[in-house]
C-alpha cells in the first residue's frame, strides 16, 4: 500500500468520525497531523488541540476493526471515494471556500468535472416548471453541459430525467448518503443515474436520514457548476440558498421568469428584480455563457483544464492509453521510457485517477 | 376674439389641411408665418414655400366657409381640442421631438397633463395578461397615478377598465378621430372614459380610419406619460414600439414577465434579456419610481409643476378660484389687483385653462 492510500483511508476515517468536523480536519491537514495518525493515542490527538471526546471517538474510528469494516463496506456497497487530497476531486468544487474532504459515489465520477450547469427548483413544482426545467436540461446535454442537481421531487428531478437524453449527462447531489436513494419517489432515477451518470454524497453510508443535511448538500451543488438556474421557486426556498451560494462562489446565477401571479415563480422573479440573476428565456441563455465547452463530449478547453494536472511524461502515458489498454512492455517502448520513470508515472496516474490496473500489470485509461 | 384664438384655429386648420404635416406647421411658425394665414393667397403662401397643392388646400381650408364648419362642428360633436400654444397642452408631451400640434379630446383633459404611466399590450392577450394588466391599472390609479392606454381590445382594455376604479382614472388614446369609437368592442368602455376620463387623437375628425393612423397614436401613449408598462406582446408588436418610443424620449420602460413558453410574453421577456427594461412583479415595481407623485390626487410635486406655469398675480387669484367662485369684483378686492390688471390676469388664467368664466362675469377654477 502507498502512503497517498493510507493517507486517503485516515481522511476518510476522520470525516466520518462523530464531532470532528470540516474544520478540525482542515488543522489537522495543516500541521500534517494525517501521517502516523493510526497508532496516536487518546494523549496524542489531545496535543494536537482535540477535546477528550474527540480525541475517544478518533482512535475507535482509526482502529484496524473500523478501518476493516470500512474496506469491506467499499466491496459490499460497490461504493467508491474521492477525497479533496486526490487529483480526481473535482476541481471547481475544490475552489470553494467550505468544500467537503470527502466525496462518496456510484458512477462516472469524471462527470463532476466536467463543465456542468446545476438546475434546481421548488420540489412543489408546476406543469410549467417542470416542463422547462426538463427542456433545459435537455438542451444543455446535448449541449454537451453536465446537468447536477439535487435528486429532489420536482424541479431537481426533471432536470435529471432531460439531461438523460443527451451525453452530458447528469450528476445528483444527495443529501442522504449516497447509497441511500431519497426520496423514494425518485428511486428509479437513482438507478439510471447511478448508470448513466454520477450520484455523489457528502455524508457517509450508515449515517440516518436528517433535514440537516440537505442545506449541506446544496454548497456542493453551487461548487460543482459554473452556474446555477433556478426555475421555479417560493420566496424562501432551498434552490435560493443555491442560487446565492453560487453568486458568493462568483458562478453564474440564472433564474426561469414565470407569471407573476405564481408563487412557484416569485423567487425566481425577485432575483430578477434585483438584477441579480440573468433571465432564460430558453437554454440559449445559459450556454452563450460557456461558449468554450460546448459541442458535445470533451472539448479543447476542457483537455487544457485536465492536461494542465499532469506532467509531460504523464500526459504522454495518458494519451497512449487514450487509445486503447497497453502492458508495461509495450508502454515502456512506446513512451520511450526506462521502467523505473515508467512505474512512477503510472502510479501517479493511477492516483490522479487517470488509469487503472487491470490483472496482468495492464494498464487503461479511465 | 382675441388673437391667440385666431392663430389657434389657423393652427387647427394648417393641421387639418391635406397635405400639410407637422414639419411644414414648424417652419411655418419658426417664421410666425400663422398672422395673417387667413387673408393669404395662393401665391403668398407659395412664397413661403408651400408647394402649389398644399397652398391651394390651405387657401380652401382657411377660408371662411371652413372656418364656420369646424365652429359647427365643435358645438355638433361637443369634441373640444388643445393645440402645443397653448398652456393647458400636457407638458410631458410637449417635450418630445414629435409632438402633435393639434390633440382634439372629450373629457378632462387635465388627465393628461397629471403623473401618468401607460400600460399597454397586445389586443390577443390570455387571460394571464388581462389580469395583469387590469390589476396593476388599478393599483397604480388607486395609488393616484393616470392610466394611459390605447383602446384597443386585450391588455388595453383592461388597463382602462382596472384604472377607471380608482381616483387617477385613464387616458385613452385613439388612432381613430377622437369622436369615433374603435374598435367597436370597446364602445361601452369609450363612453365610459369620455365620461370619467379623457379620450384623446391627433386625428382629425372625418378623417377615414386607415391603419397608419395607429402607429402615429403609439408615440402619443409613450409622450403622455411617466413611464410605460409593457404586459403581453408578441416579438413584433405596437406595443413594443411604444415602450422604444418610451425609451428614446427618457421615459421609463416597465415589462411584465411571464411564462418562457408564452409567446404573448415573448416580447417583454426579450427585453428583459436585454437589460433594456425594469421586471414588473406587481404595482410596487412602477409606484416606487415615482414617490414624488403619489397617495392620489394633485401632490406637492404636481402643484409645484403647475404653478410653475403662473405669474405670481395669476397664482394669486388662481389660488382664490379654487376656493369657490368669485365675481369679478370680489376677486379684486379679495386679490388686491386693479381692474386692469385683473383683466389681463383673468384672460391669461383663461387661455391657460385655468380657469372658466360663468355669464354674469363670474369665475371658477377648473
Amino acid at each position: 500500500m502507498i502512503p497517498i492510500e493510507e493517507i486517503r483511508e485516515t481522511l476518510v476515517a476522520l470525516h466520518e468520525t462523530p464531532g470532528i468536523g470540516r474544520i478540525t480536519i482542515d488543522r489537522l491537514l495543516a500541521i500534517s497531523a494525517l501521517d502516523g495518525a493510526r497508532t496516536r493515542r487518546e494523549g496524542d490527538w489531545r496535543e494536537l488541540g482535540l477535546t477528550a471526546k474527540q480525541a475517544a471517538a478518533a482512535v475507535e474510528n482509526l482502529g484496524e476493526a473500523r478501518m476493516e469494516a470500512r474496506r469491506r463496506r467499499w466491496a459490499r456497497t460497490g461504493l467508491s471515494y474521492v477525497t479533496a487530497l486526490d487529483a480526481a476531486y473535482p476541481a471547481r468544487l475544490r475552489h470553494i471556500a467550505d468544500a467537503p474532504w470527502v466525496l462518496y459515489y456510484y458512477g462516472r465520477l469524471e462527470l463532476a468535472a466536467r463543465p456542468s450547469v446545476a438546475i434546481v427548483g421548488t420540489r412543489l413544482a408546476t406543469a410549467y416548471g417542470r416542463r422547462v426545467a426538463e427542456d433545459l436540461a435537455s438542451d444543455c446535454a446535448r449541449a454537451g453541459l453536465t446537468v447536477v442537481s439535487g435528486l429532489a421531487k420536482g424541479i431537481d428531478a426533471a432536470a435529471h430525467l432531460g439531461a438523460l437524453q443527451g451525453p452530458g449527462s447528469t450528476v445528483a447531489v444527495l443529501g442522504s448518503p449516497a447509497d441511500t436513494p431519497y426520496p423514494p419517489e425518485n428511486r428509479t432515477l437513482y438507478r439510471q443515474i447511478a448508470e448513466a451518470g454520477l450520484i455523489v454524497s457528502e455524508t457517509p453510508p450508515d449515517i440516518p436520514l436528517h433535514p440537516g443535511l440537505f442545506p449541506l448538500r446544496n454548497r456542493i451543488i453551487a461548487g460543482l457548476a459554473l452556474g446555477v438556474v433556478v426555475v421555479e421557486a417560493a420566496e424562501r426556498s432551498g434552490a435560493l440558498i443555491t442560487a446565492d451560494l453560487a453568486g458568493s462562489y462568483d458562478r453564474d446565477v440564472f433564474v426561469v421568469p414565470g407569471p407573476v401571479t405564481s408563487p412557484r415563480s416569485r423567487g425566481p422573479l425577485l432575483r430578477l428584480r434585483q438584477n441579480s440573476a440573468k433571465p432564460v428565456l430558453d437554454a440559449s441563455d445559459i450556454l452563450s455563457e460557456y461558449p468554450a465547452y460546448l459541442n458535445g463530449g470533451e472539448t479543447a478547453a476542457e483537455r487544457a483544464d485536465s492536461d494542465r494536472e499532469l506532467t509531460p511524461e504523464e500526459a504522454r502515458v495518458y494519451r497512449i492509453l487514450r487509445d486503447g489498454p497497453r502492458s508495461v512492455d509495450e508502454l515502456s517502448a512506446e513512451a520511450g521510457l526506462t521502467f523505473g520513470l515508467l512505474h512512477a508515472v503510472l502510479l501517479s496516474l493511477q492516483i490522479k485517477r487517470k488509469i487503472h490496473q487491470q490483472p496482468g500489470s495492464v494498464y487503461n485509461a479511465l
